[in-house]
């Protein structure tokens, strides 16, 4: 034990987008959810946390870092996921390296954690389920856990609720359980991401001057205060979950729609009952939702089902690629970039949605037809840098190991960032 | 009857704000309700239709002017207040001018009516319920109707909803009613507008560049498709009810206050349940009530309610001369006058609130120094141009006759419009 080893372990977990949202705790401290809720986890090629840890009896207190920059480990959630980790260490050995670890020694040994987010923080999406989850599935890999990704859905959802749902690919649904003490509040995929492969998501990241209510005060204010957030969660959630199991399933894409839509509105209703009321879509937000609905009905059958989160970013769920392409002729011509912002900016991820579109460069934006769903005689408004920029991407798979080092974070001989 | 005569009335009624929303019907035709109202009556030197009703044996159709342009009276809601108007009519006989009205003789007599809104029309200031309950209230006049304001009440009814609450000053209630036939959805006073005489209301009319979801589609479509609305009109309205009537008669603020936020935010999230959702409020609304939330907070005790009807435009009630002198100076420091715009056409109504906070002309605007509530380090940003102007009213009293002829909308000899 003594020998100046360190072990590294480095994981990249993808973050989710729910479809049937999460809003609400019976339990605060360790995140139990007054409904069941749904998700889609997105391609970590484009939304991921990579998240290296490291063990070694030369580290004198556990540290992390996030994006680079120091953090503190002190708060309630962190402490939990590592106290529930530590719990169900196992014994490790790697005879080429030289390292023994028991079960009993994990208690005192210290870890090192770097994480790094692929796409801007801050900016509303959801890192903190991507990160948790990375974290979680991390410590189990290094710390050698014999349990199943349900139980490590369990200990994530102690750090973020929606963390529990980024263990899984594809579809998942978070059970809300029963028992008091969480254990079984965890996820299960309802499909991998193989399953409904033709989806084409867009994020839309807008621009936005308010200073928004995080989501855990948010949804502690509307547990306290909205007199429809207890019919909502009773009644009609459960319906809703069993018909949105339902639709994946069957990949019913206008049920899919119909339900993620409506869902997604009543979520930001029971913001609006709450006191004091939550604001997290502005006129913009309003505006996407008003195109989709515009081509939605012209078309007959849903093209685009839009869901947000606690803020006012529109996720858009595209049937297909057709669609999407569609799609993004729609959203370009009516949010085009803001001066001197180039295309190859304006939308990152699945780049190769441009080409489809027949749009090369500003001078295809700008020769945009106006969507011929628009009949008024009113030329269409453009809002010009409402949005700051898209995000093209698809379902994709659950937590992966990077065996590769040069991937890790942390320098393998010091543990430090590098 | 031969005679070349006509008979003429003119009257004045009030427009009405909800403190606790009517929205959704059980009968579209009668107009019924799905839970009870309460509105206060605003003063009718502010915001009020001035409506005269002719009748003449000369007439040989109904018509109608309204703000000087001839308007179709073929629609059912003007049929069916003819239609129930007429069905009451009685005796008329006026010695002096030589004309004798039989009862029977009303069903072959036509109408001619001028109607006048002394505030903008389509600002969406609830001019249909003013509107409504002035033509009734004339030509229960013009037709010597026998029938109490309640019967009048459940007439305008049928014109438009929200009329009905205009026969009365003070605050008012509607009785949502049982029977299928709708004679008893009516309203009733709950107290005069002296019981309160305090209270002062502004009204923020907020530029919008959006197409607005008329209120008869709009809440047809929520109790087509808002699994709350049924909650929020079986569980959660009644009880306000009886504690907004209780806060009424005590004059008790704060409970007033915060029912009528809640309220109106709850009907606003039953709007964004609907589907497709509807978005009344836009982020200018939003910014007015984080300003009087974050007020109302740092004061310990709520200093302003806000409501919001079918629109963004804000109805603000201040607790009283002094806190809407207060309110004023934050309303006008957030939301200045766009450019070219002066302070006389920005503040209308009651400008005498202008000298109580110190204002005279635009230096006096751009000088307001920032609330003290605010204390982030960033500066107060001011939306220049975002609230089109503000009308300054108070609590008012319900329909008046006007004597004076010279206050007629049409020329006593012909019936025409002057």
């Amino acid at each position: 034990m003594a020998a100046k080893w360190v072990r590294m372990v480095t994981a990249q977990t993808p973050t989710n987008i729910a479809v049937i949202k999460y809003w609400g705790k019976r339990d605060e401290t360790l995140i139990l959810p007054i409904n069941d809720s749904i998700s889609v986890t997105l391609d970590p090629h484009h939304l991921c946390t990579t998240t290296t840890v490291a063990v070694s009896p030369s580290f004198d207190q556990d540290r992390m870092w996030l994006n680079g920059k120091e953090i503190s480990l002190s708060g309630g959630r962190y402490q939990n996921c590592l106290r529930e980790i530590r719990a169900c260490a196992s014994d490790v050995e790697d005879e080429e390296k030289g390292i023994k670890i028991a079960k009993k020694d994990w208690g005192s040994l210290h870890i090192l954690i770097a994480s790094y987010n692929n796409f801007p923080t801050a900016a509303g999406l959801a890192s903190s389920a991507a990160g948790f989850a990375c974290l979680v599935f991390a410590l189990a890999k290094l710390m050698n856990l014999s349990e199943d990704h349900g139980k490590l859905s369990a200990i994530a959802r102690q750090g973020s609720g929606s963390a529990c749902r980024s263990l899984y690919g594809g579809f998942v649904k978070w059970n809300m359980g029963k028992n008091e003490d969480g254990t079984d509040s965890r996820a299960i995929q309802i499909v991998d991401e193989k399953h409904w492969d033709d989806l084409v998501i867009f994020i839309a990241v807008v621009s936005s001057r308010q200073k928004e209510t995080s989501s855990t005060i948010g949804m502690h204010n509307s547990v306290e205060t909205s007199m429809l957030l207890k019919y909502r969660a009773q009644e009609v959630v459960p319906k809703r979950i069993l018909q949105m199991e339902e639709a994946i399933k069957n990949r019913d894409f206008p049920t899919l729609a119909h339900l993620t839509c409506a869902d997604s509105n009543q979520f930001h209703a029971v913001c609006l009952d709450t006191y004091p009321p939550i604001f997290y879509m502005n006129d913009t937000s309003h505006r996407i939702i008003s195109i989709v609905e515009k081509w939605n009905r012209t078309e007959g059958t849903p093209q685009v089902a839009y869901t947000f989160d606690a803020g006012p970013n529109a996720v858009l769920i595209a049937r297909n690629r057709n669609a999407a392409t569609l799609l993004l002729q729609r959203l370009l011509f009516y949010f085009p970039p803001g001066d001197g912002v180039d295309l190859n900016s304006f939308l990152i991820g699945d780049k190769s949605i441009l080409e489809d579109a027949g749009l090369k460069d500003a001078k295809d934006l700008e020769a945009l037809p106006p969507p011929p769903e628009i009949k008024d005689n009113v030329p269409a408004q453009r809002y010009r840098g409402d949005v700051s920029y898209f995000i093209c991407t698809r379902p994709g798979r659950g937590p992966v190991l990077l065996s590769d080092e040069s991937q890790a974070l942390l320098n393998p001989e010091t543990g430090l960032p590098k």
